[in-house]
């Protein structure tokens, strides 16, 4: 019997009408290079989305290519990035910072956000010029790659503190539809773009094939950002594959229809557990869940089911992660809660 | 009334076998990273069709990519790599090499290939140890960027030389399955494999939606290269996705049937374009082509098809690039045909 | 009145018998790039005192220099460097590893050395292939940057671990001159380069004008090692300045002579202070000493002497850095102790 | 018998007015990494030659070292800058800008001197954005690597072209004296300093024991270059070693005395080698120069005096290079003319 898949929020293809589209739209000839009419409408799509026409819109395939064409296309050489130590630019991205000649500067944080006096910080032991580097950016994940969002007046502080502090603001959704769709959000697609200098939109794991929509608003960053991408290997020859993965999820509500089946398994997963009396490592609102669980129960439900086994918490009991998607089946989610109450 | 494209191999999407394998196995949960079932039974075919087990297969999307991931993984900071001046790495790619810390010597090259003599002219030139860098990998492409092959004997003689004198041979293959498929070509792709230490196999350009798949023969290219393709950004979480493609292309003979077709399609357009008694700027067998026409002619045919004039020739005349592809409709080269032939 | 430093070791010129061979060699016609005959005979008098012919020396201009030069030549891009979040390479260099393109995984450490349980930790931490960086080098220093030193058998157990983890263990020597001179010491040059994979020895910070002695035991790092320091703009033309500085420093024991002086002087000073009944942040035997001190004495102290306020302790009291060094006058170290005694 | 040699300007240590001044500082407490009196002052010394309060000014140890921190600080990564084929940059320094990631486009030029028309047809071919790189500067040597010099009508139409077309004009300067003293030079320092972005005078090749002076005009190219020093390694710790030589050369007229003295020695060469009716390779009137002479001849000339032969010409004659320096005696010039006419 094959087990069931609460590994990630990447294990199945895509949402059927981006297929869809991808058969309907095939045998067209379009433009090479992002320049095709899917991968324009789709960011006309997602300038409406934010409200602001003003932004600049460019696809990656994948996150960790994001975050590095971001940040070397930001910084001077002697410029550093600031990031919680969860931050995922920090450990799970094979230094793909450092490759290209930049240093992060790592904040420990419990909940995997960042705030200001952790940054003040940081700058004031970067103050013996010109034997450090300089910090220039603030990387933050919203949702944080242990599950917690932002709430607005924390977004606002931090932004306004980069602004006064001369730091860009760069915030990595990958799972920004989660964080977005999340019970306690209180924060806008457009508030995203008002409240950062560059932000990007995940479509790999919610519901796409692959893609990552950047989105600039400041001025500077926009500048020969294009060549960045080419440079780095970003830009695909068929950029109609990566626009029609965003045309179809943001031509409607597709993209938040999404992460809110999402959430609301976790959600379900998330009620059940408490109700069996059971802690969690993190507060988490997304699609990603850190259940403390007796090693017996864990042995047991991984009979049936895939996942990862986050931290050792002593010598009874462990954090297991738990991770919803756009395609997880509720009958699946009622199975592990079955499993959880029988003794 | 829109104009038929000759421009490029990437206009349309990608075979409609492809489409259909994403559709069929959609839904399935499978592991990411290039651990899914497909990524791993796609290199087992390849493996098959290089004729040796003990190669390393990856897959990345797209060339750039393909190229800066090998060559900044094979070479130490002082080493250099040597292409035609035509080279893809050296005009094509934004600095892509560069960007990793490795000089490019370039070979001034009329049909696009390199030969011993030009190789040994680089190495003489870089005598003068330390203050110069170290040419230490030869970059070839077959078919080259203006559509000429390699011969075995060339490559032959290229591997041996390279092989005495400490250098790798990377091979360049975003469009060999044209080179393969070439009338006049006498390699097998078992042949490449076995005469270079690292090449790749485009899907791009021969029908997938996207991806090159890396072949690796040479052991001391193979440690570690799985980080080099997490570092750049090159490693899709959807992986499934990237190994679909080869899958369906190399399951069977597809891979080829598709070059075969667009070879097919140029050989067509060539040999009409010689009927007329039109000269060529390069002798190609592959498929994209080079007539050198008279200007008055070119605007006429700019009416009704799309492609790129490539070099003034003369006052009254140019050369443009013609490039079929898997796709191309035999009726669209045959309007085309027509069209030369009308005074 | 000008005030008396002991802000550092570097800020007087250097040894006069430097000066005098300078003057005594300044018209001779000599190779240059390091091929003169000073370079040539203090690398042989340096290998005499490491006691084996076949290592490799090489010299550069500073600190800094040398540890970018070290760590990218020996690092393939993927691997990183383990250091003391106290090293001099985390924190006081500017980023200058990260801008070769490696990141530096750092161990917290309250004395500024590392032990085999920290690094085994890291290991463990990067266990998640290809997702992290790969640790392959160890960076510690000697003295450390907070004036600590290695005993032989914790460099022993070092080395041998770092020999069965594929670790290269690399030694900054900016101080070792007053590490191998301190009182507790147990550690011959010699082993030090029997300890390590690289090393190398301080100049600058003990009687040179400028300068630092790469000694390389390591088969596999001394390959092109001339490339790297070319390629950094290390390689100097007249590197008879160089050569001139160190067969002058080993040509008999000046080296260890000048060291031994700035040890005296600290010792002094932390034996005075000792008396007083004020306490130090580090157990130091080296040449740098960090006592913690009534901010009200400090004051006075700063009336006339210069020294760097390391730290707040609590409101009423701070550790302030003490540097001795080969040029600290003896007469200006007892009055420093007169002032600490006098209430 | 020792040979004489004519292979280069820094095969002696230097003037003995900058020993003279080390010996009399030398324990004088000095601030380091470049705050010391001598570095303020020298720089003082340069801003009043330089005619322009308002220019910045670094020392480094050498000319590697200052141009590839200058070329990374001022350019973004997709930026590349363009140089003579001839340049330093290009074969000399073992990829040192490409390890910085940066490409450099070359033009073939037979004097070693850039046109406006070059830099024109280096940017029409790199139009194709966002595929290639960007060109952002022109890098210039003065004299040039092969002994010519500048015009200043040369130097203002390139310096207009490059304000123009937002391009940065850097010239190396390793040579300037040489070339400011030469006999058909018409440009002051001022205007070097008034007719680029950003240059430096070399000290190495001029009398001092190591160091160039960067001075930058350009108020982009001067925010935070101190990081830059640092983070590439040529921030010295006892800056005053710089500072030292820069202050002897430029306190009065000593730098240009230095390079009169070369040159004079060089044109008599010169004279006496085209008295006996042998031509040059490049019309020179600095340092370095070019003769063509018969091989018997050079045996000859080889068994008294060292120098390169840089050039097969025919199968009887080549080239050879001679450089003379502020040290160069000339007693030694006369045995060489000696030896040219006696048949």
């Amino acid at each position: 019997m094959e087990l069931y898949s609460f590994r990630d929020d990447y294990s199945e293809g895509c949402h059927s009408s981006i297929l869809d589209m991808l058969q309907k739209t095939n045998l067209e000839q379009q433009s090479g290079y992002g320049d095709d009419d899917y991968s324009c409408k789709a960011k006309e799509f997602i300038k409406k989305k934010v409200v602001d026409e003003h932004v600049d819109v460019y696809f990656t395939s994948g996150g960790t290519q994001a975050n590095l064409i971001v940040i070397s296309s930001a910084l001077r050489p002697h410029e550093s990035v600031i990031s919680a130590c969860t931050g995922h630019i920090n450990g799970h991205e094979a230094g793909a910072i450092e490759a290209t000649g930049h240093k992060i500067n790592t904040i420990v944080s419990c909940d995997g956000k960042i705030r200001i006096n952790d940054i003040q910080k940081v700058l004031d032991e970067h103050a013996h010029v010109p034997h450090v580097v300089k910090p220039k950016m603030v990387y933050i994940s919203n949702s944080t790659e242990i599950g917690t969002i932002y709430q607005k007046q924390e977004l606002e502080e931090l932004y306004e503190y980069c602004q006064k502090n001369s730091l860009y603001l760069f915030l990595d959704g990958a799972r920004l539809g989660s964080a977005l769709c999340a019970s306690t959000n209180d924060l806008l697609l457009e508030d995203i773009a008002r409240l950062t200098d560059i932000f990007y939109i995940g479509g790999t794991k919610n519901g796409a094939l692959l893609g990552e929509a950047i989105v600039i608003s400041n001025e500077r960053l926009k500048e020969d950002f294009a060549y960045q991408l080419k440079q780095k290997g970003a830009l695909m020859s068929k950029g109609r594959l990566l626009g029609i993965q965003f045309f179809v999820l943001f031509e409607n509500n597709l993209f938040f229809d999404l992460a809110k089946h999402a959430n609301k398994m976790a959600e379900k997963l998330t009620n059940a557990i408490k109700k069996e009396n059971y802690n969690f490592l993190t507060e988490s609102q997304t699609n990603q869940i850190f259940p403390i669980l007796p090693n017996t129960l864990i042995e047991k439900l991984e009979k049936k089911f895939e996942f990862y086994v986050w931290k050792e918490i002593d010598t009874k009991n462990s954090a297991i992660r738990l991770v919803t998607s756009w395609a997880t089946q509720e009958n699946r989610v009622d199975e592990f809660i079955d499993e959880l109450s029988i003794k």
